[in-house]
């Protein structure tokens, strides 16, 4: 990786313009740095905060072209770039995370295959490619279990569940036919995650695990510290840290899993990888000095690592939807913190904002 | 003072450019809302993290109708927004804080007349506007006194000190025979500000009290909590919110005051005021929950005022001109946060950024 050093004043071009681009943006801007952020959707909550837009498609190689020399670096706030915007960037401008990282954790399969490579526990998953191979895979893995599609999955979208009785060809047409992967029902106490980040040279940062509730398949809240072991949490930085040296990470990197009891401990299971800050991540704006999103700019500048301390235990929550309706109340109360994304139309399952509430760290 | 309040979404209208500006503009984002900026600097710090920008003078009055049209309110970064301008856009806008609070705070005069009929303890000081009022006003006050302009001064401009043997022409003539106050000379113990934010209804909230340090008539840190005993910490808060009242004030407040040690006890004289967010408030961007910067957006907005509870100690350290030349060794310390204001020049004398150092409370 180059050992480039962005002054301040520099331009980060981020990929994506939602709600993860508009935060990213603000902690750019709070170390001095401007944002163009490139968007196909043109009205995008980053572009309020940012110095320059371009609303185009991912695969207009002009608009591609013109961005990347207008900018200093390129990063992303989701991992649906397509590789080849990505990649073609790459050949003009530093693109961060590295094209590969993004490649892998785009395909959940890949992303499996690396973790066990890395003699990281997985649930147990087969990869389904037709309905012969989802009926063999269910025969191994057993029932429950659950259908995803390798790529664009995201909230909850792309996969679904197979119970007893169930006919496999259902799922394999909920799925659209496309390449999937069948992982085998896993009995969790919890779920966590942790948030790495990991510089140009390779120095690593880790947040506190983050223990997460999901509702409708789509985070509802996040809570430092986790109710779990102090090993079980060294436990988790480690995974993490190993998973970004791995794919020569730079950036923040979230690593989701699942704790399992298992004979009076704790294992952990990885759930997936997203390269890029996270849902989970945002209790750190109010509860750390420096959050994921001020350490994502800072390792993709090639800047020094924030800490990632705490400074006070923290509660998250997720506004979906018509709860975003909710802010007067919200705005009103005592140790919350509200966070809302400019987002025009509300929508069912849209993330519209969150609150933070802290509480002094015993 | 109406009512009103601003929903999510609503454009917040800024009257200045620099970095007061552009910390306003990230907070009101925070909470969902868009920005205009208005500034008559082709290159201003704020544009970059706003959605939209308008590059005139204060003066043009075409200008600042269609700004006034384009948003839901105007505040300003800074007091010396010309009278007129506040209040030719207050014929269609609401104006926050008012454009009368705003005269007040532009004058040295009014506002020491009005900390005087609120029975509040100012510098000993006389009204000049001649060579013979000087004379008079030293033979008054004593030397060494310092002559000040009434309006248009900061950071150390527009004064100018009188000692035994100088001559109260050069003086006057210092002062570019502008109106001015004389003020005699203070022996304080040390300088404190109390930033006091006031809602639309009346309610107020009080940061705690900053104990300020300035160099070259430049603030150079601001800490909290400040050294001065709780009594007079609570009597400085009193203070802020008689002032804040008395001004029917919207938005946030900050009274600089010296701390006199008094035989044995303290006393406080109002230095001066400022209508907007302070330097010596940055600090509470890392040391509470909601920011300065928050609370003056909530505030204008007609929004419930934000908790002003620290959850640390703070140490705020202005960058000053090549100071901020120094950012990667600040990047790498830890327990600070770095913020750098995007000016594209350094310039002596110049607010480049500050870096807040921040410590468990006690």
């Amino acid at each position: 990786m180059s050992d480039t050093v962005l002054k301040p004043g520099a331009t980060i071009g981020i990929l994506g313009g939602g709600q993860l681009g508009r935060m990213l943006a603000v902690a750019a801007a709070e170390l001095g740095f401007r944002c163009h952020i490139y968007s196909p959707e043109g009205e995008s909550p980053a572009f309020d905060v940012a110095a320059a837009r371009t609303v185009s498609s991912y695969e207009n190689e002009s608009a591609l072209a013109a961005f990347a020399g207008s900018v200093d670096v390129v990063t992303y706030e989701f991992e649906n770039v397509p590789a080849a915007t990505a990649k073609f960037l790459a050949e003009q401008i530093d693109v961060l995370p590295s094209p590969r990282a993004l490649a892998i954790s785009q395909d959940r399969l890949s992303e499996k295959e690396l973790m066990q490579s890395l003699g990281i526990g997985v649930a147990p998953f087969a990869r389904v490619d037709g309905v012969a191979d989802l009926e063999a895979a269910l025969d191994r893995l057993g029932r429950p279990a659950i259908l995803k599609t390798r790529r664009l999955g995201y909230d909850g979208k792309g996969q679904v569940a197979i119970r007893e009785g169930d006919d496999p060809a259902h799922a394999w047409d909920a799925v659209g036919h496309k390449p999937s992967v069948l992982e085998g029902f896993v009995s969790f106490a919890r779920e966590v995650s942790a948030l790495v980040v990991r510089g140009r040279s390779g120095e690593t940062a880790v947040y506190d695990i983050t223990e997460n509730v999901h509702r409708n398949h789509i985070l509802a809240t996040s809570t430092v510290p986790a109710a779990i072991a102090p090993a079980t949490a060294d436990a988790a930085r480690a995974i993490a840290i190993r998973v970004a040296d791995a794919l020569d990470y730079v950036g923040l990197l979230a690593v989701e899993m699942f704790v399992v009891e298992t004979g009076g401990g704790e294992t952990l299971l990885v759930n997936e990888i997203a390269p890029r800050v996270h849902n989970s991540g945002h209790w750190t704006q109010d509860g750390c000095l420096v959050s994921q999103f001020e350490n994502h700019i800072r390792a993709v500048a090639g800047w020094p690592l924030g800490a990632t301390e705490r400074h006070s235990n923290a509660v998250m929550t997720n506004l979906v939807g018509a709860e975003a309706d909710d802010w007067h109340r919200l705005a009103a109360e005592g140790g919350a913190r509200l966070h809302l994304y400019g987002k025009s139309e509300t929508r069912l399952g849209r993330k519209m904002g969150h609150v933070n509430r802290i509480a002094p760290k015993r």
